[in-house]
């Protein structure tokens, strides 16, 4: 068990942001609203899957829209206890603690957040270990662990609950909710078992997260990699940038050179892979993350843009995501690519 | 109390029909489903607002979305208990009874067949007294109580909740959640507190229903229009429909005349209005309903063509309703006609 402080927010957010290039890692709005709940619930204990008491449950949380949207018209506090009290209601369950369900990005933040709000623990794991666009590509979903009911909360007090489907009927309906209820949702999935969620959740995200954004901020790239597994594939400019709305993600591709050599990149909200005449050097489910060189940040796929200079990292994804079932629900073909996982060894 | 049976499904059908024009009161499997559950169930009890146990709950049941859809696509049965349960779990009560939200067209039938399937008795009740097509313009709502939560099942297993909303956004996320799981929903609103039903609910709606459908059986027109206060506007020929599909409803008017009278009647899946160069001879909250001259039959909005014969009835609609509060949700203006509701007294 350690705490998370007021003063961890702004290292945790450059962590969390490396974890996930959809967006929001930087979002100024998470930010302020956990400094908030920091400064007025002071520090909240971290705790690992197995100080978890057996026979308690965890709430993963998270959000689910668009965070263009969010950053307009942020949460108001509120969701989180209107979120958790239904799941809890209809599952008929107190739960003890709560978790992000992608520690990553603005959910980092957010799962922070609603351990302040609601005055419990948070854990150190989450469900992604990275950022996912869909609530199905969560290793609760993947281990067979229970997503729905799922339930989405709003700013202005409407709560809805998704059950008796599956996850992929899950994802489906909770866009849909979402979209109804304008454009962003704080959802809450099913209140996880603690001897289960120990089997099904990827351990240390938000220590990593933390852990990170210190060395980010610390410009140590060379402790980063070594620490976690992590390479550093390319360095180069940003020379062409392509985007399309698809009818799930915001879709594109950049292409980076430097001197000798031209990479290209795809990615739909999240970087998925990257390219180098045709090979694959790097994909889904390992992270593929450009940092700015010149302020040492995390690049969001919208930042990007013509002229940007960038150090390409890859950093693996957890080894659940790197076997033939978790490859089928985020490996490259899961988003549409006619490429295998490449494989770190294989690669470089 | 008394007994519903397999032999009462065919009045009941032509009953509910006269109830509602906005299609559905004929359905083929909504008739065909509650013929078999009543088979299999035995007659069920139905009783009256003031058999219900005080401090027991009854809950309203029925069918939101397309018929058109829901006849290509039945309900299973199975629809009634997962709603029913959701609700009970989501509210922590247990539901000694059911009524229908509308015991109208298809949803007269289906809030018997939910009864039959739960083994519980239906009650004599309902929360429009004829057919409407939005949630808040239920008697429950105009009285201020709970509409939600609102829980929406599918016939594939899917359960959604929808709380902390006011009726008009329960009816527009209900309205989105049924398009989402395709088409149709069977809804259960709220439990109902049988002390405040007692108050809120319009009575008879299932006896009333029977009653007409066995005087129109028997083509004891003059029976029914003095037993339900009713009268017979005009007796014509069809000879104009226009339609047009507007964001909320099937819209369209149609023209009558006989040798010296011409008639307008305006729809928006209900009958809602009846003039007369201009001026108004029936209106809602009243019903106004077409009956094909040659069987005998309560004509849909959907069903009206030109060269129809059919005679023009009106029935009052419920006192609550001729209220200002309730002309407010239900009357001419709500449904954007700048005229006021033409209280019987003042035409003919």
């Amino acid at each position: 068990m350690w705490e998370l402080t007021a003063d961890d927010v702004e290292h945790l957010a450059l962590g969390a942001a490396l974890m996930g290039s959809g967006g929001g890692g930087s979002t100024r709005s998470a930010r302020s609203l956990l400094r908030h709940q920091l400064e007025r619930s002071g520090p909240i204990p971290v705790v690992s899957l197995t100080e978890l008491a057996p026979g308690s449950y965890a709430i993963p949380v998270g959000l689910v829209g668009s965070v263009t949207v969010f950053e307009e018209k942020p949460l108001n506090g509120g969701e989180f206890a209107r979120a958790v009290a239904a799941a809890q209601r209809y599952r008929g369950v107190e739960c003890a603690a709560v978790l992000g369900f992608e520690a990553a990005g603005v959910n980092a933040l957010l799962a922070a957040a609603a351990a302040a709000a609601l005055g419990l623990p948070l854990v150190d794991a989450d469900g992604m270990g990275r950022a996912f666009p869909e609530l199905e590509q969560t290793t609760f979903f993947l281990n067979g662990a229970p997503l729905t009911p799922v339930v989405v909360a709003d700013e202005k007090g409407a709560v809805l609950v998704i059950d008796g489907v599956d996850g992929f009927a899950a994802e489906r309906l909770t866009r849909s909710a979402v979209v109804t209820v304008g454009g962003w949702g704080l959802i809450a999935l099913a209140p996880q078992r603690a001897e289960l969620l120990a089997r099904t959740a990827i351990p240390r995200s938000i220590s990593r997260a933390l852990d990170v954004g210190r060395l980010l901020s610390a410009r140590n790239q060379p402790r980063l990699l070594h620490d976690y597994g992590g390479r550093l594939l390319f360095t180069g400019k940003v020379v062409d940038v392509e985007r399309s709305t698809g009818p799930r993600f915001a879709r594109g591709s950049a292409v980076l050179e430097d001197a000798e050599r031209l990479m290209r990149l795809e990615f739909q909200n999240e970087n998925l892979l990257l390219l180098e005449e045709g090979r694959v050097l790097a994909s889904v489910p390992d992270l593929i993350c450009l940092v700015a060189r010149e302020q040492v940040r995390p690049l969001t796929t919208e930042e990007i843009r013509f002229g940007l200079e960038a150090d390409v990292l890859t950093l693996p994804g957890a080894p659940q995501w790197r076997t033939p079932r978790g490859l089928g629900l985020v490996g490259p073909r899961a988003f549409g690519y006619d490429v295998d996982y490449a494989a770190p060894g294989r690669t470089g």
